[in-house]
């Protein structure tokens, strides 16, 4: 079976969209619960404002705080270039870019046309990479947009490329709210694959309307090797009130490791984690795996 | 694409496994609003006793209050003779039997052995088809056991055939405590169906850990094409405290829809159906699809 990267964005993805604010020493625990756990990469923040999202604030003082472990990379959100400063300022190598495969989604989350965004990473990523950073991308709403509804494949395909030809080394294409089924992903993986390879893609899913894994099977069938997942299911998705989060990292592990596949990965391990930051969050984990897994420990 | 059974247990499976008891009309409303969204069968009930499972007590008076629809059968879960005979008195057709995989799991729910409650149910079976009924079985811990871990799949084969040899028209292999995931459920339905057509099988999954959705997927490339579901995904597991329960109808349908697989069922008369059971219930649904339909609409 194949290795598996788990590309962890709970402490990013996750608490960002927690209503609860986490302090800089409870984010500084998680990341390194997770690193610990086996995690290949953590996202451990996001150089944003921190007037629009304050669950993100100080994200270099958690930097600075995390006893960094051999064999887990380190990464960041950057929006723009005021973005990108801040985090190379900070020590961070690893950043990561999104840009929208909607207009509306794109207007609304960066203020910008698609074009221009792209416009702006380019000279984001020209200066990560000279500075000798890896850049990542993610994509939103590449399944569905919570103001257009459908999303055109070609505009996917085509941001995606233009993601990698500023030198991306590779692109998230995220179902942002969660809205994506097992038969959207194959049409969906099917023309995107045409075009470009998998190894440059990764899948980034969210498990509003529970279909997560079952879309993460598809995608695995069709030779995509990467998943983004948020420990404990943290998260939400600010246009659908009372939605869960990113796909747990404990539900994912659960599959890929029953199906054979490896990932690093203690399970267990990531379950303690998100157990430990369970009292900052104030509600029940989304992760179901971690319900049944609390449940019996 | 084929078009896929969704066999409705929320008014039996759901219901019973609630901390809430939901009264008789609430009951009689909910069976109503699924077979009006169009399912093909729907669980109304059990004939067990009203001291271990009083979730289940009157479901007599709940069959008796249904204005049944045309083009949807009811069933009712019989544990023994005395569960048929009130069944038979009710005026059900359609009744259910339910023997387990697991030595341990049979003894606690059933009181008795693996072989015993076999020649139990031959009896209750041939009663039943001999008054006309038909007669579905239910084999639980199929995959694995509450007390004993794992479950030997010759037992679940050997059992499954036992089932269907004494006259049911199919057999329910069930996660009861939600404990597979895609790889196990490929190894186990290579076996089964290596001696046990298709056909002559649902998949009953429960989603304690998040995979239901994905095993009813693997299910499908599988060749099976009648799976179980609760409406809300009500229910729970009572070996796991906390857990979620069968897998949600809304869920499945949104999944299967998707696929192309045509159901004869209205997901959005679903998710009312379960908004309406809602305030009985006293928690949010587990089902995910309808928690994003709640917040939408």
């Amino acid at each position: 079976m194949a290795s598996i990267t788990v590309y962890e964005v709970g402490p990013r993805d996750g608490l960002q969209n927690e209503a609860a604010i986490v302090p800089v020493e409870g984010r500084i625990a998680f990341v390194e619960a997770l690193a610990a756990a086996g995690a290949p990469v953590v996202e451990v923040g996001a150089f944003v404002s921190p007037k629009w999202v304050p669950q993100m604030a100080d994200t270099d003082a958690v930097w600075r705080g995390i006893r960094s472990r051999p064999g887990t990379r380190y990464s960041a959100l950057v929006p723009n270039l005021t973005g990108l400063e801040r985090a190379i300022a900070a020590g961070i190598t690893d950043v990561g870019i999104f840009a929208a495969a909607s207009e509306s989604f794109s207007h609304r989350n960066l203020n910008q046309s698609i074009a221009d965004s792209l416009n702006t990473y380019r000279a984001v990523a020209r200066t990560a990479l000279d500075a000798g950073c890896q850049v990542r991308a993610y994509l939103s709403t590449a399944f569905g947009c919570p103001f257009e509804g459908d999303v055109a494949v070609r505009v996917v395909i085509d941001t995606t490329k233009a993601l990698l030809d500023m030198g991306a080394y590779e692109v998230a294409i995220s179902d942002t709210i969660g809205i994506a089924h097992p038969g959207q992903v194959r049409q969906v993986l099917n023309c995107v694959l045409g075009s470009i390879p998998a190894n440059k893609i990764a899948l980034h899913f969210h498990d509003t309307r529970g279909t997560a894994l079952a879309n993460a099977l598809t995608a695995l069938d069709l030779g995509v090797t990467t998943f983004d997942s948020s420990a404990g299911g943290l998260g939400g998705c600010p246009y659908a009130p009372g939605a869960t989060g990113n796909v747990a990292t404990e539900d994912l592990l659960f599959m890929l490791h029953g199906l054979g596949h490896e990932t690093g990965i203690s399970l267990h391990a990531v379950c303690q984690a998100s157990a430990a930051i369970g009292p900052w969050i104030g509600r029940p984990s989304p992760s179901r795996y971690l319900r049944a897994w609390i449940a019996t420990h």
